[in-house]
């Protein structure tokens, strides 16, 4: 069975070294997050991951969540005990709003612990991290006396919560939803239709369950502008925070599915619901959005995570596994044969997956940082900017590192040969659950035309600008340094790819937007790779100046500068094949008849 | 449920326009094999697939193999009565010797039908599959009794076959095999030990299994040099055919894998079992190989034939599925939405899919022909090079068909959004079953290791001079003529690269074997990438030929230029990046130490 071990020392490397999180100390909530602090949390929620979460990942998958015959549904054994033991320990509060009962740590730490929840069990983290993202969207949208009667509960972690936007006929194309919301005079909402895809929509996990459902009012404007966002409970709750009686919302059917089967994707039919309107009529979008931003950067993290777990098994097994023989001569003469980490290819597998996790690590958490940052820095500027390149990035982060992610766990299964195959390994489960994050949360392909369509346009170009201007001021401020031309170099190559396919598009994609359609997955792992690129440069420039300064664990240093060279050498070169491919523009895709496929 | 067509008119071109069959006529075999005659095979094939075993896969995948306590093993409902219509349609006998009563045709026949068993039933094409390596193996090295006593019931199918090579500790490493064979006074063996991964290992669709099993005689050499091959059948055979007593050969368990379910993957436990060799003592790897070069040809098929199937079936939800509109405009204004496939990418995920399939295929059936010429072709020099070539092409078959195929099943599935999750629509099964082909038969970094350590450098490189004269002779004949430019240059291009990776390959990996095996897999790919941009320029051609000579059908022959050229564009970039990572070589992959990983 496989196991997990929270990668501790990387993460405070980042977060200390990297990012230098003492630097913001004046800000709210940073000024509690002392390096000592976050790394007793991080080492707390670590055994957590390990010893309680990790070993209910495979049971998870064997036994999957059960629907019964009334609609209730149970989760896998030990489900139950270990959120419970989950709440009690406070984890849920972590990075949630002080006012409402919360611990309100930054984000960043938040998502640093969040990898470690999905490592050690991704179906587990699904409950907590789609509680987290109903919150911010309650939170950002619903009014005061619905983030009263909620907010506290969901906080705690008691009560969970819910997104629900896909319809049997329609999931990417949010104006064609049928559910409906009729008004009642007391102010709240009738909520009929039926949801499908429901992720954490019934369990016995949590007391209530908190669903934000999509519906249209009578009369809405057609298409997506006539959309609202509904908070329907599954138990109403009374004046005195009690639970009333049971909404009519309840689980038609679980979704048999290739992974992630300890958390329940659920079939919701909603019968004349009891619900409340989060935000102004017509403009629920916009709240989900809030939800999905979130979520969408969970969901690239989802992508790191089981590349990070699957990778630390398959190198395990590598050290394990004694076949053959190096092909320079026996490597460990005195075994029966040497153990397969001595091939050069099976070697190349685990560095993929390591060479990327490390980045994208990094990548997260700084991305991560300016979710704070746009809520919390100083001046106007710094938070636009923040905002500006956490706008740019989602898309990127939750399309390159799920379609990523998921290539390492293919690569760190094939290191187990036919075992691999086999389930009780467990590879094969890191394989089937890390595929649902490249279609979830918005396909990567919607993510690239998000990128592409919306986020390189919006403000005039601005975030790209912002963006291009952060590579530039750090490739400038390296140039020179000892050791880093094996970083800067092809970095700057690639920057110039990513500036010549962005010219591309500007002058191709707005002509015909077919262009920009074709080119938009290839555009966003260009961008991808830069950004990994980058991370790479600054976090090669941090070790040199550990290992100038003197800092022990010389070894941790070396290796960090060894694996991102892997990177710049092996994963840098597939960004001249992107801009090959985007300059070949629509016309090989649309030359097709639609009749003639 | 997805459903399966065979691509009858996409094989027929190949093998009439491309390969021109008729060519051949003189040949052992061929004169049988008119194109009326393999029309009307193929067709009638094409039904029993569709019809008989495409319903039966997903029965396969949800019921799976089921070992029951006395060691016998019951297949997936439906398999027993369409295996027994398999053999009394005769479908068996197709391509082996006549004088053991198969139908003599040629393999590349057979080809083009292995390729739609496997599309209709990956699971079930396994029990026939197996059957014909064996006989392969035991026809060329086994003596005049053995094959008079077996050969025929297997050429029937009412036996099938099996081939046991994989022990518990070694898969890839076969020098550490520890099961023995000991001679018997009357010239059988006793063979004992445990074999896993053992496919089609026991089960109940055919009357007696033959299994072929790898061990050791007392006192072998140690290694690979010391490995004998056995024939060693479920039940004894007596002198008049009948079947006698069961052999001590038992299926201990079956294993629990990620896909094709409705296959038997069985440990096998020999104790004591009456056995005969096949070859000479310590040969046995030259015969085993036999079967495994027809059985690496087969699993590359395997690649193909999903990515046809879930192309297909991905075809027809992005034709059905209303969502969104066209980026440049409603295109279909009298519906609520436009099909997906009006989405330039959901249509580079059809074509990448597409244009590979029609390449694979013909790279397949061309490869398959030179099998048959090996054998066949009237003087030594010819049978040398098709030899030679097929030598070549067998790791790149089996390793790049089956990860461009994995990734082709992943793309189509994507095509489904959260529907492609769900186990109900069946495209996760092809990902599952397509998994396996990137592993078994020698995982992908072997065959890449095959190529580069062992075939480049047989008989003093001449296979690969042989090859790239193949490609040389094809770019000068058709230089120039018109239309084959968007063809011609992006080949060579390719074949440049391909001579600049040998180049380096020759240089470095001579004197640091690292170097071979960092690069090899991308070596492979590379190749792979120049063999299929081949196969496109020449069904390039044969279309313009088609059409300037005004052959019916022309929207056939310019939507075969259109999906080459579309592979020309936007496949044959990745020969750049994979150029450059080979000449990155070793250094970066083994910089860290063993322990650092």
């Amino acid at each position: 069975m496989p196991s997990y071990q929270a990668p501790l020392k990387d993460m405070m490397f980042v977060l200390n070294d990297m990012l230098e999180l003492e630097r913001y100390r004046n800000l709210p909530g940073f000024a509690d997050a002392t390096p000592d602090l976050v790394a007793a949390i991080l080492e707390e929620a670590a055994k957590f991951c390990e010893n309680e979460l990790a070993p209910l990942n495979r049971i998870g998958d064997e036994k999957g969540c059960v629907r019964h015959p009334d609609g209730s549904v149970t989760t896998p054994p030990g489900f139950k005990e270990a959120y419970e033991k989950f709440v009690e320990g406070g984890w849920p509060s972590l990075t949630n709003p002080v006012e409402y009962g919360g611990q309100g740590l930054p984000h960043v730490v938040g998502f640093a612990f969040e990898e470690m929840l999905i490592s050690a069990n991704m179906a587990f983290a699904m409950y907590p991290g789609l509680t987290n993202g109903a919150i911010a969207a309650i939170y950002a949208g619903a009014d005061e006396e619905l983030k009263d009667r909620y907010l506290p509960k969901m906080v705690e972690g008691r009560w969970t919560g819910t997104m629900n936007l896909t319809e049997p006929h329609c999931g990417t194309d949010l104006g064609l939803i049928r559910t409906k919301a009729e008004p009642e005079a007391d102010g709240s909402y009738r909520i009929t239709g039926t949801k499908i895809f429901i992720s954490a929509g019934e369990h016995d996990m949590s007391e209530n369950i908190i669903h934000l459902v999509l519906a249209k009012l009578p009369d809405a404007p057609k298409g997506t502008k006539g959309i609202s966002l509904f908070l329907v409970p599954k138990f109403l709750v009374n004046d005195d925070g009690t639970l009333g009686e049971r909404n009519p919302v309840t689980c038609g059917a679980i979704e048999e599915k290739m992974g992630i089967h300890g958390n329940s994707t659920c079939v919701l039919n909603y019968d004349g619901a009891k619900g409340w309107i989060v935000g102004r009529p017509n403009e629920g979008l916009k709240n989900m959005f809030i939800m999905m931003n979130a979520a969408r950067l969970g969901v690239g993290l989802q992508g790191l995570a089981l590349s990070e777990v699957a990778c630390q098994n398959a190198v395990a097994y590598a050290k394990d596994r004694l076949q053959g023989r190096a092909l320079s001569g026996p490597k460990y003469p005195d075994r029966p044969a040497d153990p397969i980490i001595v091939h050069p290819d099976v070697r190349r597998m685990l560095l993929d997956a390591r060479s990327f996790n490390e980045a994208a690590r990094a990548l997260g958490l700084w991305g991560a940082l300016q979710v704070d940052l746009t809520h919390k820095a100083e001046s106007q500027e710094e938070r636009l900017a923040a905002d500006d390149i956490i706008s740019l990035l989602t898309p990127v982060i939750k399309g390159v590192f799920t379609d990523m992610g998921f290539d390492n766990c293919v690569k760190a299964q094939q290191v187990f040969g036919g075992h691999g195959y086999i389930r009780e390994w467990g590879m094969e489960q890191f394989v089937r659950d890390a595929r649902i994050a490249m279609i979830y949360e918005g396909t990567n392909g919607i993510q690239a035309l998000d990128l592409v369509g919306r986020k390189l346009a919006l403000n005039g170009g601005r975030a790209l600008r912002t963006y291009f201007g952060v590579l530039e001021a750090f490739m400038k401020e390296a140039a020179g340094e000892e050791g880093m031309d094996r970083f800067l170099e092809p970095l700057e190559r690639a920057v110039k790819r990513l500036q010549k396919a962005t010219m591309w598009l500007m002058e191709n994609g707005m002509k015909d937007r077919d262009n920009a359609g074709a080119v938009a997955v290839d555009y966003m792992h260009l961008m991808g790779l830069v950004a990994l690129g980058h991370m790479w440069a600054q976090m090669a420039r941090v070790a040199r100046r550990k290992l100038a300064e003197g800092a022990g664990d010389s070894r941790f240093y070396e290796n960090k500068i060894r694996t991102g060279e892997y990177f710049m050498a092996r994963w840098m070169p597939e960004t001249r094949a992107r801009l090959a491919k985007i300059e070949a523009g629509a016309a090989p895709i649309m030359a097709l008849a639609d009749d003639d496929f």
